[in-house]
């Protein structure tokens, strides 16, 4: 299980969210709060918008506390959207290439959660990528397949349709192969202009999703109209965030955000 | 605070105590039970000897539950003799110099601890260095300091006087600049034959340190007469571990040990 | 394009070949002599056998130059049969499971070369590998899929006729994709016990391959009927190499070695 | 010897210079034209201004062509200064805290060249830093030195009177040693402001440095009248590059430069 953060609003300085907050992303990394496994500390990474389509990302393997670079670059550079994430492994050792968020084009993907028993269906699930998403794979996780299965799903024009179709495919596989362990996920996805995130379960305990409108304490000025979507809250005022209810799918962008319900494709 | 464990004994391969126990050395790094900073994530060391008077070191930045090169050498390598550390860092990066242990020709040093206000006083206790033993410094910690001063002190010809001398040193400079920190050390020296470890703070609470003599669940073969020094206890079937008192130096050999009484140098 | 050396004799430190020689490994990784790709500076492996039926592996992702942990354990531990490998990427990021030897069980494989146009064909590749071997898989190089194939095609039963299988299978699939790009290799694969290593290419140009019957200079005691299979002389002293021909397949254990001509299975 | 590249102007990407032109600072890591050392892959970093008066640094340990995290960075953020730098390690372990640049508040350092003898000196030149900079050092490099002493001699406020002071300094420490060996130096400090940057040598072989006006073919919008100092030129149009002369310093700002005679104080 990992911890995540989606911010999508005015321009702000990451370490706003990352580093600042009682419950930082950072403090997370080392103790967060909501979570089964509360250690996070199997690499980073933050992915940004800047004037270009394409996202900036940095990710790496270091535990988020003790990464320098993330550290400067989340006070450096301001950014209107980004995805910061720490990784707590389930499958696949620690490699960049197996830290999130996953990009390809203008798009960026990150997830906590897993696919049950993904060791003895890896090789079904790799072989439903298409070709032309294929060497996107530079790792070895479940969450980059889904990246990829989300992708040749349509990803890139009917994002909550495209989230029914691979979770409805990785269940079918799944259940062909009498998996009992649980598929859950809280994931977004984000083409730089809207965050698209869903919270789901096969059984009844997805990760935790929230959503949260910022007037951050200190940041009076960089915030507004911004929106997050989030792992567990940034403070403990519990005003500022709600919680997304199992099996919802949020669209959040400009400060403001919509939800539906979510089930995946039969 | 840190947590590690120095071995001496029948050849045994270190994941013996790394890896398999209950509260092994890796499963403190993600959660130590004694410490009062669970998590040993910043970086890993592994030091043993073979036919050779100096040892083999390998020293990471990963949690050592993510390190697979200490993983597979904890399985590979089989040895008399060893040091083992997991950092949580109080000064200085994660960089592979300031992990344990360090290493000078033959001899070894790890700890867990720290001194109160080192950076401060740093400068001034760098500046204690032999200019012979100057250059043996690769990173920053206070750690590495404390060994350099020690081999100034005469760790070579009389361990328990040099350590006497080195804190007794240390404790001045503190005292000089009127640091009120503590400090607080649980550490181990070793020249390949005999294990040299100390428990002592300025205040009344020490890092813990236990004795135990190994007959290993599972390793009836390999062990014997061997000792181990180490921060916690691998298991809780607490016959098998004796708690070090503060302000006690333990010289560990050839499967036994002996105690004696530790005070500073005025 | 990458360097590699495989040693099978009487026990050696592996620094007798990767520090000391005039043209030693660590040196090719700076600048290697007879390779089209001087810098190998690509991440770095070593593999060795102990005591136990499994080789250790340390493999990571500094130039060899530069790790003090793979100098470290080159200068400790002493084996009878290693491989040691310097990268030159051609396909795939740089992390440690893109590195060299990979294992699996007591084999390994190490390899220097490629297979033309991997990217177009990756996918079916990856697809040819059996269920069994499919999650050995952690990286994304050309040279691990082949490990896998081999592995599949009989690799422990038959080495010289998987090798067969393998690279007609791999030459098969760049036909029907017309690939023009050449497949290239210079293999080598042991299980502890012999070396089996092959120079082959589907043009003309097969990446070298060396044998050298070691009395290293300044290692007399140490050395004797050992044998090494490597990509090029480790000094200039021309005597002692024999260089490997194309389309070769070479046995090599306990001392000596044998050759015979090598050609893929339509 | 390093390779650097130090640009001011109208905001850049800066891959720019990193990775664009035909001997991009990229290609010069791999493979350097006008330096001893060809090779520059002991690390990399890239320091750059935006909104705050701090810099943002990523500094890591792979070589830069190798640096998925360099590259993203070096393709998203604009800016209208930084400092980039390829490392080949004289003194000191491969680690992030010895890559360059170095950064103290607003203020950034970086050095391709050596302190003659520094093994030797070390301890006298770190005695000779002021406490207030003291802590400032992270890692071993003379160049770290230099900047702490920089800083002592009064960086801020009068650029070229500190590194004449530092200079003399550290040859006055040189000849009361009795060493042989030369101080050679192409450094260059900036405050987000203004480039200062000296070529020096107590030899006659002071490692190269370059100004360039850019207009960069290609990016015709992004320039104008920017500046760039540099290790050696980016192209081999050699109407665009004008070599500065040993013991000159350099002082570039918003698109102009001057140059004057530097000679250390006696």
């Amino acid at each position: 299980m990992c911890r995540w953060i989606a911010y999508s609003g005015p321009p702000i300085y990451p370490e706003t969210l990352l580093l600042t907050p009682e419950n930082s992303l950072i403090n997370q990394s080392l103790s967060a709060r909501y979570s089964i496994t509360p250690t996070n500390a199997d690499g980073c990474g933050l992915g940004w918008y800047g004037e270009r389509p394409e996202p900036g990302v940095f990710r790496d393997v270091l535990p988020a506390w003790n990464d320098q670079n993330l550290i400067s670059i989340a006070r450096q550079v301001k950014t209107p959207l980004f995805f910061a994430h720490v990784r707590a492994a389930t499958f696949g050792p620690i490699q960049r290439s197996n830290c999130h968020p996953f990009a390809f084009d203008q798009w960026m993907f990150m997830h906590n959660g897993q696919i049950g028993g993904f060791e003895s269906i890896r090789r079904e699930l790799e072989g439903l990528v298409l070709t032309e998403f294929y060497n996107v794979r530079m790792g070895t996780t479940d969450s980059e397949n889904i990246f990829q299965l989300l992708l040749g799903d349509g990803l890139r024009d009917d994002p909550i349709g495209a989230f029914r179709r691979t979770v409805g495919r990785v269940e079918a596989v799944m259940k062909a192969h009498d998996i009992t362990e649980p598929l859950r996920m809280a994931a977004a996805a984000t083409d730089g202009e809207s965050i698209h995130a869903v919270r789901y379960a096969s059984d009844d305990r997805a990760p935790t999703l929230y959503i949260g409108h910022s007037t951050l304490s200190g940041q009076p000025d960089e915030t507004g109209p911004g929106v997050m979507v989030l792992s567990e809250p940034l403070d403990f005022d519990t005003g500022d965030w709600q919680e997304i209810g199992m099996s919802r799918f949020v669209t959040a962008c400009a400060g403001a955000f919509d939800e539906e319900d979510f089930l995946p494709s039969k």
